[in-house]
C-alpha cells in the first residue's frame, strides 16, 4: 500500500486476519500503518522506489491519493500490478480529470468548469451565481484545497488552488451522502448500505447508516454506484461522495480505496471495506456487506488547537457502553483525523448518541464525567 | 506480552484499534505477532531478558502458560508490573498447584491425586477405577502433555508426563463448556456467555455459542467465574474449562489470558476477549460482553500431515458467506493451529454449518467446491 496512514494501519488489520502480508511504502518510518505493516521509506512521488517496492509485492494499492496519477501509469509500464489501476485512479486522483471525464460519460454532477486562473472563477461566478466552490485539481483532503469562494476572493483563491481548478455551483442539496463499492477483476461487484454525512469545513464528521431516504433514492444510489464502478473499471473498492437534491442524485468525489464514510464498516457490516478492500485486489471471492445491527454511527476524533493526545481520555471514552474506540497513533495536530469512534444500535438516533458521547469525550469536548447535563 | 503466538497477533489487532503500544517477548523473529506488535527476541524464561522487557513497558501478560511461575514472581520482586500477577499464574501455570489450591479453595474439582511416577498412577487407578487422566503439571498445551492411561501403560505416561503428575478421574461428562471471565484491579468483572466446546485429542476444535444447557446452568456457571476470578485475583480475562455432569459443573482448566474458547468473541460480542484483556490489565473500563447475534460458532483450522498451507485455500473458503476467516501465519504442521473460522447466525446450528464449510475447506478436508453433496 502506497501511503500509511490510518487507512494503511485499518488495512494491516485486515490482512492479519487474512493472513495476508502488508508492506507500506510512506516517508515516516514512524507512520500509522508501521504497527501493522513493514515500512518501506520513501516518498511517494520517488517512482524508482516505487518500481521497487512494487516488484517486491503481488500487488501495489493506495492509501491516499496525493500520488501524480501519471506515476500510477509509470509503475503499470514498468509491469507492476497496480489496483486499482491508473484508469480508475483518474477518477479519484485529480479532481479536473474525474469531473471532466464522469460529465462525458453521462453521470451526473454539479455545474462545474476547470479554469486555471481569477478571471475562469470570475466568469463562472458571474454566469451561474456567487459564491462558487472552487477546488485544487490535486493534492486537496480534509478540506485542504477546497475553499467557497465569494466575490473578491477569487485571486487569493486562484493563488491557493492552483494551477488547474475545479470551480463549481455551490449546491444547495438536502444532503450528503455516500455509497460504498467493490468490485473484482472479473466484474463481479457488491455495494454497501447508503450512509448519510455530515462535513464540517470540508472534513468528514460523522457517518450514519443507513441513510434516511426513500427507498427509491437508495435503489438509485446503488444502480449509480455499481454503473460507476464498471465505467472506472474499479478493483477494489470506492466510496462515492453524493448530493441528494430533491430526490436527485449528483456525484461531488470518487475515492478508490478505503474510505472515512466506510469506517463503520468494521463494526457494522458482515465484511470491513479493509477487508473487502483486500479481497477484491488480491481477486477473492467479496464478502457479504449486511449490516449486523439495524443502524450505525461514526463520529471522527479530531486534533483541536490545544492538541491534547486522545489517549489520555481513553478510560473515560471507554466507559461509554457500546462505543468501539479507534485511535491511529498520531501525533495531535490541529485539524488532524486521530480516531473515530463507531457504535451500533436499534435506530440511528440511539447509535449516534452512543458514538458521539465517547467521540466528545475523545475530543475533550464532553462536559467532565459526571457533570453532563 | 510474553510469547508471541497467534494469540499475542489478535491481541495486537485489539491494541493497534485502541492505540496502545504491543511488544512482545518471543524467541523467534518472526512469532505470529510479528505482523503487529514490536519483538525483543529472547527465551520467555531468561530473567535477565524478562527484567529488561518488563522496565520498558507499562505492565507484562503473557500469551502462553509455559513460563516457569517463579520467574513471574521474580519480576514481581524487581518491581515489574505483572498482570495477572503471580498469585493468579499459579491457577494456570501449573496443573498440580491450580488443582490443590481449587481443591482447597472449595471448588469442585475432579477427583484427582498429584503423584511422581508409575507407582502413583497405579495407586490412583486401581482404587478409583481405570482408565485415568494423567497429565503434566507443567509445559503441556493443545493435548501435548496429557494422555488417557490404560493399565499396564503407566510407565510410558510416567515417563512422558514426569516429574510431576496430576492424575484423575476421567470424567464422563455430559458437555464440557467454558466460561470467560474478565476482571480489573479493583475488583470488576464481568463474564461472557458460555460456550459449548468440542475437543479432539486434547485441542479445542469447535466452540459454539450460547451453550444448549437449562439456565439455571448457564447461571451457575457465570457465579462459578466470578467467585473463582475473585479467588484468584484476576487482572485480565480468565478462560475456566468446565465438565457438565448431571447439572453439575466440575472445573477442569483454568488459563489466565485471552483462550481458544473466545476467540469467537472478535465478531459475536460487543467486546472482543482480546481488547477486554487489554482493558483490565490497563485498569481501563470493561466493555460490555453482549452478542451481537442470537448465536456463533468458532472452527479450528489444524495443520494434517499433508501440512498443506491454508493460504492457498482462502479463496475457496471466502466463498463462504459470513465466514470470518482467521490466519496466524504459521508454518503448517500436523497438529498445529494454523487458524480458525467464525460465524454468526440465527441458530447455532446455522453458525456451525457456515464456520465448519468455511473451515473444511481451509483444512483440506472438504469435498472438491461444486462437488460436495
Amino acid at each position: 500500500m502506497v501511503g500509511g496512514g490510518q487507512l494503511a494501519r485499518m488495512t494491516a488489520g485486515a490482512a492479519a486476519r487474512l493472513g495476508v502480508s502488508l508492506s507500506v511504502l510512506d516517508p515516516d518510518p514512524g507512520c500509522p500503518a508501521a504497527v501493522g505493516a513493514s515500512v518501506v521509506v520513501a516518498d511517494v512521488d520517488d517512482l524508482t522506489a516505487l518500481v521497487a517496492f512494487g516488484r517486491g509485492v503481488d500487488v501495489v494499492t493506495f492509501d491516499h491519493e496525493r500520488i501524480p496519477v501519471e506515476l500510477v501509469e509509470a509503475l503499470e509500464a514498468e509491469g507492476v500490478a497496480v489496483a486499482p489501476g491508473s484508469a480508475s485512479c483518474r477518477f479519484a486522483f485529480d479532481k479536473a480529470d474525474s469531473r471532466a471525464r464522469l460529465d462525458d460519460l453521462g453521470f451526473p454532477v454539479p455545474r462545474f468548469e476547470i479554469v486555471s486562473d481569477a478571471a475562469g472563477i470570475v466568469g463562472f461566478g458571474d454566469r451561474y451565481g456567487w459564491p462558487v466552490m472552487a477546488k485544487a485539481a490535486r493534492g486537496g483532503y480534509d478540506g485542504r484545497g477546497v475553499s467557497v469562494v465569494e466575490p473578491g476572493d477569487e485571486a487569493a483563491a486562484a493563488a491557493l488552488l492552483g494551477p488547474v481548478i475545479v470551480v463549481e455551483e455551490l449546491v444547495d442539496f438536502d444532503q450528503e451522502l455516500a455509497i460504498m463499492v467493490a468490485r473484482r477483476p472479473n466484474g463481479d461487484s457488491v455495494t454497501y448500505p447508503l450512509v448519510s454525512t455530515v462535513q464540517s469545513e470540508g472534513m468528514c464528521v460523522e457517518v450514519v447508516c443507513p441513510a434516511a431516504v426513500p427507498a427509491a433514492v437508495a435503489d438509485a444510489a446503488r444502480r449509480l454506484a455499481v454503473e460507476l464502478a464498471d465505467a472506472v473499471e474499479l478493483v477494489g473498492v470506492m466510496a462515492i461522495e453524493l448530493f441528494l437534491v430533491d430526490d436527485e442524485l449528483l456525484v461531488n468525489e470518487l475515492a478508490t480505496r478505503p474510505h472515512n464514510t466506510g469506517h463503520h464498516t468494521i463494526e457494522a457490516c458482515v465484511t470491513s471495506q479493509f477487508e473487502q478492500h483486500l479481497r477484491a485486489i488480491l481477486d477473492l471471492p467479496l464478502g457479504s456487506t449486511e449490516l449486523r445491527a439495524p443502524a450505525a454511527a461514526m463520529r471522527n476524533v479530531v486534533g483541536s488547537p490545544e492538541s491534547h493526545e486522545p489517549t489520555e481520555r481513553l478510560a473515560e471514552a471507554l466507559e461509554v457502553t457500546g462505543a468501539h474506540v479507534h485511535l491511529y497513533g498520531k501525533q495531535p495536530r490541529a485539524g488532524r483525523k486521530l480516531g473515530h469512534v463507531t457504535a451500533l444500535g436499534a435506530t440511528v438516533d440511539e447509535a449516534r448518541s452512543v458514538a458521539e458521547r465517547a467521540a466528545d469525550r475523545l475530543n475533550g469536548t464532553a462536559s467532565p464525567v459526571g457533570e453532563r447535563s
